[in-house]
């Protein structure tokens, strides 16, 4: 029997393993088989891997997880019931599943999925993407178009992530009353980021394409490659302790609510907020005038987190722009790319200056 | 010369008095001239009186200001280019006027104004309507149907305020997804509403007619006044320290941070926030949990203040609805009527088991 | 055994007869029995009388069809899973139910059903609601308030329709840029509105609600109760051969391709239309001209029929509000009330200045 | 003194000439020089020739207009107050410009003017771009990407009028309930083109990328080019007289009155029409039954002209994401490059089997 690389985790328990396991069979009628070529590493894997999402299970009637939810692989076989895709064509997967209760899942939204007994492979109830192969839905994959081939298309998941929230957030601004400036565009429009971190960067981007003028703000001073990425974006930077200027849309990846509420003092009345990054840990007084800023600016806020299908397939499409605008940014957001092999402590611990570390698996 | 009684203050200083006013010529060709009928005592007025609303001043090139903002007046002379308006006609008017720089406010949703510096009737930088009579343009009044009569028409200027962030709320809500349910309406959603004074029974009837389950909740228990109007209208009550249900929606009236922030755990994902309340002056802690909750569960938080004209004409029509199914509450919530003579006590401090307080004019 | 009184049909085949049929069984646990107050009779009704409705056919495994769509009944009876009803509640009824395949019907929306396949209460494939007492889910029906008692509430199931036709329209409208006047109302908007039926009486009253200004057109001269009608609700009569004005929205409720096709000439750039009346028979010549102006103004056209729970339930406050503001012309549109012994000669046949003819079961 | 090559016309006469032309002066403070690198040549502008575009005129106080609508320049002098440009940047410019008079205008959608008496540079009242330089407002021009350079991105502002009528289409047809499959993409849905010219072309591969399954239909069969383009893409080629699938989405390019009208039965309920050809000339029978089935079917149908600067934005970033996926495709439609010395016989004709002239500057 043929065996497959895999890293493996013991969710809620801390802990993260290189094993070989057994390949599967052939895929059922509706899935196809995947062959891993890139997997990228999250923030959230580092937490599984330490044992800090304490909601994790494994599936059911197993005892171990497959880790990894952004991959990059190519179709190596595939059931009788599969049309949408070719053997050798290359895809990109969706991690959240369906509840099987709620609407928004029935819906194919099962990031708005109102029970939250979404599985999500990799996190939650069903192995993940880090393995030599894996066999899963075809209708959980989206196909990537033969120009994207390296690795740092590993980055189209978490733009996906990216992309609904500000797609989420603009059409909500517009939702009450246009939003968009007198020329039609966004260009009147500042938007200010908080965390430098690869969400932070490809936030920016994003924003760039779509017209809004940047600012990048940390607690710290930009590292080397961060001034070469936001240099060459043409994004601004600054620290949080410096005077912020006023802005349109504000979004947070840091997680510290210390920041956050400094920020928001900043926010022009009829502007936006998109909450991203989870809690860091620390805390922070919320005042009476906060809630006033709030409801006397008609501020809206909005916390989004994953994304569905039609995301997912947008952020493919938006990610071939994004490198058609800023291709040595995107090239420099990968840190390093490593074989499965020699894993195991770039899941445990962020590298220093690490933006993005890449697994390689072939 | 005729005079007219009014009630004036001196922004920012403290203070309110009793007046006779000089009247005023006849009104300019895009104005009519209203004479009060009803006017309604709110907390901003209060605030006003009390020398709270620091960033308020009298209009350009006056020492004093004619305070409030909610009327119910009758068109007793009107400007040559005035058609819209026939001597006799009843009406409501609006506050809030346009910054003269920004694109809402030209697009008559000063409401939404960017630049903090629309003038607001009663409130800052122009005369309110607590007066025998005063000329105004056109334009910023609503004519009402004859059916309206009484002195709970006050209510219709707050509703609109309350119209505008439910319809808001609600359209934002939908814009990511439908909201809706499975059988097309709000009927699966439950509201949980902060505060129980005049604005939060208002949001618990809207949301009553608009197909929600509602939940008021309060620091203390009830007043009888409060019990027999939820009673009449069909929503329960609770008090913040019991055990609170999960909720799709939450509404905040009541301007404490520590309710807010305990009530936000029980927002369901893919859930809804309205702030309304200006901040009372506590303060509650803000954790990492807070902001992750919001984050994971893709929460959508509201602020919302003040109305544009869309949303007045649309009190108009909904004050019939809940008068039609609500009757009785709706009397119940006008506490007093009282003349311009005996104001000044009610307008400087809050009456117990007060919920509206009306004065009438003639 | 008791017998009911109730109109029958055998479609496709013309006929209707006045019959006693035997009572139904108690409900099931889901369903209330309705006992009827009033019922309409719509132009659909006489099509089936008169054999004209090609695609109607019986409820399955039976060879006649109950007739009728528009009632306002009773609640005399209900299961035991029915917790939305009280015995004694007035009820209005929906008449289209869901086909099980679709998206749209699935969530409650089967007036776009898009299999085509929906069963409609008393026109296809489900006995309608013209008898005395009838068995049926209670999901189905909405509930009225008290004040909502004489035989003009008829009106609220045609006013479903209208309702869905209007928001949907606008909705579309604004979906590509804000529509609104340069006061965030419908003030600046004028509507014409071909036929003068009791549709298109509705569509004016509802309108005018909305703040447009209206114009009615017919290919006669107004009726006397028409006159009198339009009269009070504030709106011109034109005949279409006399010079129409140019308007943002045109409501064709008429089914005359030869009115529509010349009105469509009069619609402004960035106008609307919508379609509601079914075709009457006529033809007329489409030119390269009328497609030219479609594209170059880019006008948009919405066909619209039936309405989903939430449009019936928005009817019921509309008419409220309708009623407030034109209580006279309201009671003008009830021709006349008969009783269901009398009634064949009335499904049979259109009588002269019909509006609306309503049946009294009780 | 320096001379400028330029194709001119004299509108409505017919007649267009090659001449040259003085340069004109340095751009005024908030203007940009551009020199043209590429001009597409496009049906209106052969109205133009032929004089066939009976309400077009010359710019104000002039007796002829510079021809052309569709190009690709080069920044080679800005006025002082120009920020948003460098010079060097390559641009492609707005050919719709303000009314003056109505909001959509002065909110820059004058694409949706309801005056009707916008400028049009190249069409009506405004020189256009066929000439080696021209001084224009800076706002009316979008920036390329460097990697945007060959003859084919003259498509780019065709595809603006495009992106819109897609973008507005879909909106419209999700304004009134999620028009998305229960994967949350529109694999489910299907297009049908009628016309396989430029624009049928283009409107083929930007669904695509949307993940609609599309259809072309023409009068007759393909050409070798658009059946090596169709391969290319993955569309299925259909005659208007062969047996037409049911659709989702029919868009008309074609102008015939008759192929729409057949076309038109086959728009499933809940389907969506977009109207973006001109009429062509011929005409049809518009018949009961076609506005039975529009309103029985619940039919959205929208007529679609020009662009916003959104537009043309989103049009740059999609011209991409259609070339990383059809660069084929896109090579062929370029049927030849011409020099603007031999250009008059390709503006007055069609040729036998082009899809798009280009003519190079440079």
């Amino acid at each position: 029997m043929d065996m497959r690389r895999a890293i493996i985790i013991n969710p809620p328990q801390a802990g993260v393993r290189f094993e070989r396991l057994p390949d599967e069979n052939r895929p059922a009628p509706n899935q196809i088989k995947v062959r891993a070529i890139y997997t990228g590493i999250c923030g959230t894997d580092r937490e599984l891997a330490n044992g800090l999402l304490k909601h994790s299970i494994p599936p059911e009637g197993k005892e171990f997880m497959i880790l990894g939810h952004e991959v990059i692989g190519e179709v190596v076989d595939k059931g009788k019931d599969v049309d949408e895709f070719e053997i050798g064509d290359k895809v990109v997967g969706l991690a959240r599943r369906r509840c099987g209760k709620c609407l928004s899942c029935e819906m194919g939204r099962p990031d708005l999925c109102e029970t939250g007994q979404m599985p999500i492979a990799g996190v939650k109830g069903k192995d993940g993407f880090m393995a030599d192969t894996f066999n899963d839905e075809a209708k959980f994959f989206v196909k990537l178009p033969d120009t994207i081939t390296d690795e740092s298309a590993v980055l189209i998941q978490p733009l996906g992530d990216i992309i609904k929230a500000v797609y989420t957030g603009i059409n909500a601004l517009n939702s009450r009353f246009t939003w968009y400036c007198r020329d039609s565009t966004l260009r009147c429009r500042t938007a200010m980021i908080l965390g430098t971190g690869s969400t932070g960067l490809l936030f920016s981007m994003l924003l760039k394409t779509l017209g809004l003028k940047v600012i990048l703000v940390n607690r710290r001073g930009p590292t080397s490659a961060e001034e070469s990425i936001t240099k060459s974006v043409g994004v601004s930077f600054l620290r949080i302790d410096e005077e912020l200027p006023l802005v349109d849309l504000l979004i947070d990846t840091s997680g510290s609510t210390v920041s956050l509420l400094r920020a928001l003092q900043r926010v022009r009345p009829n502007g936006g907020v998109i909450l991203f990054g989870f809690g860091l840990g620390d805390e922070s007084t919320f005042k009476a005038q906060h809630l006033t800023d709030l409801v006397y600016r008609n501020i809206l806020v909005l916390g989004s987190a994953a994304h569905g299908k039609i995301h997912l397939e947008e952020a493919v499409k938006q990610f071939e722009i994004i490198k058609s605008y800023y291709n040595e940014a995107i090239k420099k957001m990968i840190t390093r790319v490593i074989y499965p092999e020699e894993a195991i402590p770039y899941i445990m611990k962020k590298q220093e200056n690490e933006i993005k570390i890449v697994m390689k698996w072939r």
